[in-house]
């Protein structure tokens, strides 16, 4: 078998076989087969894509390029969540702990945030002491225990997606359904959960722009899932407006709370119902009706809150913090941001807010970068609201004082128009 | 400037600036760009294609990426003939000599044949004592005095061309149309000759197979030299069927010699007439008519064969062999191809004919390998010709015993049927 011939075939619009799919990713991780070659078919499956029957066995072979969590015992069925990344997304943080409360178990891996995305791990780590990098037996008894634990990502999980990963990342070959799916399912299935629902973000603060797009995705990770014998499905999700009313690492954190506290925004609160229920139902736990009410019970009595911190405490963390968030740190400067006129919101760019997010010091640009956790952006006013001229529309939080650029991108972000727009938050679901 | 936003650009359908690929071109060469970022590029320029405008620019780049041949002085007009490669096709050595005869000057640099293409150099190597490695001062001496030199690619011109044709060769990235036409006008650009005569081969032992393909090329390759300044057409010219009646090195010298003497098979003869006349036009001697009755004259007279045995006498060649061509060396076995039907040939493989003199010995599979200069073939029945059962098709020559696969491949590249169907040889001319 030769790559040259791999590469010919899915240039010329061939199906491949397994076996070759198998030889290529095979071959790349053990050096055998060089990244020009690599690179120029994953150019090709940009442009010619890849059959269900492709992306399953590419996933499938990222999946067992390395170690997995198959043998981890938590005594328990297994369920995670996975987004797709977006801004102010910390459902992650409440919707966990709901579960768990309610008798699923997590073990969940998580990921560092990038661009303007964020990512739990770096949340978390706004924690005084909380332990991300959990040995395996440890990772397992905290599971065991309290039901939920959180890490960060393994690197001996699913190598040839890193490695893919970082190729695709410098050859302008991120973009392309069948590689990303691959790429989230087969980390997704290297973790070994036996439920797995998705949470497709779309928007213009997303990867996925249009819901075409992210039903594209959603439907091909879920086909790959059902290969793999697993329960899954898909939430299609807005990500046109940030999701709650913060972004930014120990200010998620505090928003997560609130949700398990029943004092977080609407949207933000309704989602993390939706997609505990979802994960709920997939269990198998009662109809969608008793899942939902469930999740809302496992808030309501507080069991979930408690969940949360007892996980906090047996990764390290302090757990008072939890029921006290005036421990969280305070960024040193704030500034408001004034509406320059009346009007509704009537669109933001939810990218751009990520964005201006990362000018505060929230984020990285690059892998590695150090970040502010106490930065971020708490919003008063969100797409579809009414705003008079002079009120504040946002909170800038950042331990420099560098508010001038991160005001006038925020507000060039920000239409404020003559009509209220608004579309659901829940836009669609593949199962 | 960043060569992760060109390759996007390209990705996206977008047409590169000549700055962008100016910085990718250069970038590659100085190794500060990686090949599998060019890989990617390349992938998506065969998807997505390129404009005249890029594609010359492109030419200009490998062109401007080495030296060039701009101060060689040989006292006159000069001119080039090049083709895309073929099965037999010995007509450099005949027409070369024609149109020096006629006063035009060439300095040629011609390539080693690979895969199923012969290579002037290869070919001409098969004289005792040629001398194909002239140093730059010798070349242009010999230009100046015979009107005619050739010799080797020198690795100083367009080295852009050699570092992107190596990975395109593994990438399978060689077939596109603006590739194609950079990499051969690239160097023949910096060959500075004055005028270019193309000859696309087009057909089953070419690498283009469809006219449409060959006339795309051949225009192609026209617009940048006329962007460049030259003067400049193509002819697309039969290779369905294997040129003149062998295939070989020696045997193919001998049979340009045949050319040059009256000797040799009509349709060699007419091609190499037309191809001599063509560049006799271009460079201005005369109307369509009076050219070819030059280069008709040239060799009647026999002052191209002289001009050929003055050449190869100047690079060092024994000149009694192109006067007595019994002294080229014979292969030590043969063995005749007999008819295993009667009927007319209706067609013939000639990129099979040509995989048979590679097991021959005649041709390398790789570069670098060693070549029989005396194994090929001899066509005794081509295309259109009619064939009695048991008569003989053809001659392998050898100097190992190992005819039984070769024969076998040629008779199953060799189609016997009803009809004699043959088409002209020059199919079209692009100025």
């Amino acid at each position: 078998m030769r790559m040259y011939d791999i590469i010919k075939k899915k240039r010329d619009g061939g199906e491949l076989t397994d076996e070759e799919i198998r030889f290529f990713v095979g071959g790349y991780v053990d050096g055998s087969i060089p990244d020009y070659q690599v690179s120029a078919l994953l150019m090709a499956i940009y442009f010619v894509g890849m059959s269900e029957r492709e992306t399953a066995t590419l996933t499938f072979a990222v999946r067992d390029s390395g170690a997995t969590l198959q043998g981890l015992d938590v005594g328990g069925f297994r369920a995670d969540k996975h987004s797709t990344g977006g801004v102010g997304d910390k459902t992650s943080l409440a919707v966990m702990p709901i579960v768990a409360a309610c008798g699923v178990k997590v073990a969940k891996m998580s990921g560092r945030g990038l661009g303007h995305t964020g990512g739990t791990v770096d949340k978390l780590e706004a924690i005084e002491g909380f332990d991300t990098a959990l040995s395996a037996e440890k990772f397992a008894d905290v599971v065991k225990k309290v039901g939920v634990a959180i890490v960060g990502q393994s690197a001996t999980l699913a190598p040839a997606d890193k490695l893919l990963y970082a190729l695709r990342d410098v050859t302008a070959t991120v973009d392309s359904i069948p590689l990303i799916a691959s790429s989230i399912m087969g980390k997704k299935l290297a973790a070994c959960d036996d439920c797995i629902v998705l949470d497709v973000k779309c928007g213009s603060g997303a990867f996925m722009k249009t819901i075409e797009d992210a039903k594209r995705l959603a439907t091909a990770m879920v086909d790959i899932g059902k290969r793999a014998g697993k329960r899954i499905s898909a939430l299609i999700t807005d990500m046109d407006i940030p999701l709650g009313a913060t972004i930014g690492n120990s200010l998620e954190v505090v928003e997560a709370i609130d949700v398990l506290r029943g004092k977080a925004p609407k949207d933000l609160t309704e989602l993390c119902i939706a997609l505990s229920a979802e994960i709920l139902w997939l269990c198998g736990l009662g109809n969608r009706t008793e899942c939902e009410e469930m999740a809302k019970q496992a808030l309501i009595c507080g069991r979930a809150l408690d969940t949360l911190a007892a996980m906090v405490e047996a990764q390290g963390g302090n757990k008072k913090w939890i029921y006290d968030t005036s421990f969280f740190p305070r960024a040193r400067f704030t500034k408001e941001v004034i509406a320059p006129k009346s009007g509704f919101i009537s669109s933001v760019n939810a990218e751009e807010y990520g964005g201006v997010s990362l000018l505060l010091g929230a984020g990285r640009s690059k892998v590695g970068e150090s970040i502010d956790c106490a930065a971020g952006i708490v919003l008063y006013k969100k797409t579809g609201d009414y705003v008079n001229q002079g009120e504040v529309i946002a909170v800038l939080h950042s331990s420099r004082d560098c508010f001038d650029a991160a005001e006038s991108k925020l507000l060039a972000a920000t239409v404020i128009g003559d009509k209220p727009t608004k579309r659901p938050l829940v836009l669609d679901r593949v199962e």
